[in-house]
């Protein structure tokens, strides 16, 4: 369920293109990757091959593969078992993002019909399915366990933050360590497996994968806070998605907690209202409100600090332009309208 | 949606017993690996433990394990990685089984609340997803890829035939070869997968791995035809599911297939109407009609020859207790009554 929001009376610019200059020392590995992913949805059957590249629009940004390329760059050489893992990750990032709009129930994604709005709930249920298992075997085709460990791993610990998530649906008091528990499983797992992938297949050190990986991982949670806030502060014509879905299914966030946790116990119960109904006059209500007690302000800090947290796991690194990706991606991820 | 059937008037005694004691020679392993099971699927979180508990229970025959660890002891002796794989197999059955119960809307499975009916379709989701990443994970703590390979490629097959199933839903010109493409994957990969892999980790030869694979391949097209029979003829209290739910998802099945397909364009009309209105009065009326003209008997023909080409595979094997029971298993599945 999304709200109803008043549209916009000025069209704020898009700003693909801010992403797209940070990503331009892996650029064509990433075109690539791009090419591989389309290739390898390919299917004989018309149905199954329609969905499967539906499904490769609904990507977007490409994060996961640019940070897995990325991290690969900055300690060493991209080679093809990056350009694999670099498509297993997005193609697992895709399922989630499938089943999540069935749980959400979603109509639009990246200014693309989800798949369960243009199709329907079962055939996204079997489409993740089918994008996921794609995955597996794609990372079982390299010639060690170390990528099926790492990503098998990985994405059973974001189902086990999405799982969570469900369980604390509705549940007004939850508490901000649990919160970041699930944002880190959810979000921040996938993120921190990339930039261990791309270490670990350039030769890196366990010190240094290890801090690459808390790069992903500290940048992951950054990101979370940040898609948070623009699901309240978002616009929806920018994001390319529906906006107020959290709230629509009753998810306290970050800047809900925060306001929560200053409020005596009959504003508690007004604001419990607020959340209950979201209407579109509830929710502008509800925004000034966010906006006045530094709700929204404290969320942008909390992400800014765990932007610096990853920073800073990138110290020992040789200047390249990766690196100066790297650091920039990071700032990108909290100033991102979209 | 299921059908309301009448009740039966007397009560079949159910035989649980049967396919156990076909077991007899890999009991004790078969034992272990379901505590194996249930030990992987604790989890400290309470919620999730309760859902992954409660999908342990929604097994049942653990068929799959079964064919893996037979397979294994048919051609030589079972190791840890069959223990390991067993647990796997199953756990990625239980997925299917999860999301299967969310696109058929059933109710009952083993006698059990089906996830989606005592939680929602989104936990089911979330839940079928937690199990697929838990079986990859586990199956990439071997140490080669093989098994990742087989298993990734095995249920991406089986995602395959679900989504081709899907696109057939309401199809009522639905063609035999493309049911029969649609059960090869969707139920007959796995199991065919399963002896591969039981072979493969006893050490077999590549000839004997692939005759192997090819019994598990029919003998997985026989249990399919006959649970497409079960789901009309078999009786609720016994096989401990929704029956009905192929027409009331507007399945085509090789009974409905056939019958059709002896019938002139007036009659086939008449059994479409059946078919979309599958009330008490008319599924009475189908089933008379599939009697009448053979269509069962032709299923259970169709079923019988390929458990006898199953069986063919197995000649080249030595005779051991694990011979016999694959030979006997075979004979069981077109005879069970759940």
């Amino acid at each position: 369920m999304s709200i109803a929001r008043p549209m916009p009376s000025t069209t704020n610019e898009t700003r693909p293109s801010l992403l797209a200059s940070l990503l331009a020392p892996i650029e064509q590995e990433l075109a690539a990757v791009s090419q591989r992913l389309q290739t390898e949805l390919r299917h004989p059957d018309p149905f199954i091959d329609e969905l499967a590249q539906h499904s490769f629009r609904l990507g977007g940004k490409r994060l996961r593969p640019a940070l897995l390329l990325l991290t690969a760059q900055a300690v060493g050489e991209v080679n093809d078992s990056h350009r694999v893992l670099a498509a297993v990750v997005e193609m697992i990032h895709t399922a989630t993002l499938v089943h999540d709009d069935v749980l959400d129930e979603a109509d639009i994604r990246r200014h693309e019909s989800t798949v369960n709005a243009r199709w329907n709930n079962q055939t996204s249920v079997l489409l993740g399915d089918y994008l996921f298992t794609h995955a597996f075997y794609l990372a079982s085709t390299l010639e060690t366990t170390f990528g099926c460990r790492a990503i098998g791993r990985a994405t059973n610990i974001v189902c086990e933050g999405e799982l969570k998530q469900t369980a604390a649906s509705g549940n007004f008091a939850l508490g901000r360590e649990t919160y970041f528990e699930i944002i880190e499983a959810k979000t921040a797992a996938l993120c921190a497996c990339c930039c261990q992938l791309g270490a670990h297949y350039s030769g890196a050190s366990g010190r240094v994968t290890e801090s690459l990986k808390s790069y992903g991982n500290h940048l992951g949670i950054a990101f979370q806070i940040a898609d948070d806030l623009l699901d309240l502060e978002g616009e929806e014509h920018v994001t390319g998605k529906s906006l107020g879905t959290d709230l629509g299914n009753r998810k306290m966030t970050l800047p809900l907690i925060h306001l929560r946790d200053q409020l005596n116990q009959d504003q508690q119960q007004q604001l419990c209202q607020l959340i209950e109904q979201p209407t579109a006059d509830n929710f502008a209500k509800l925004l000034d409100w966010l906006n006045e007690s530094g709700s929204l302000q404290h969320a942008r800090t909390v992400a800014e600090d765990h932007i610096d947290r990853a920073v800073a796991q990138l110290t020992d690194l040789p200047t390249t332009p990766a690196l100066k990706a790297m650091q920039q991606i990071a700032q990108f991820v909290t100033r991102r309208n979209h």
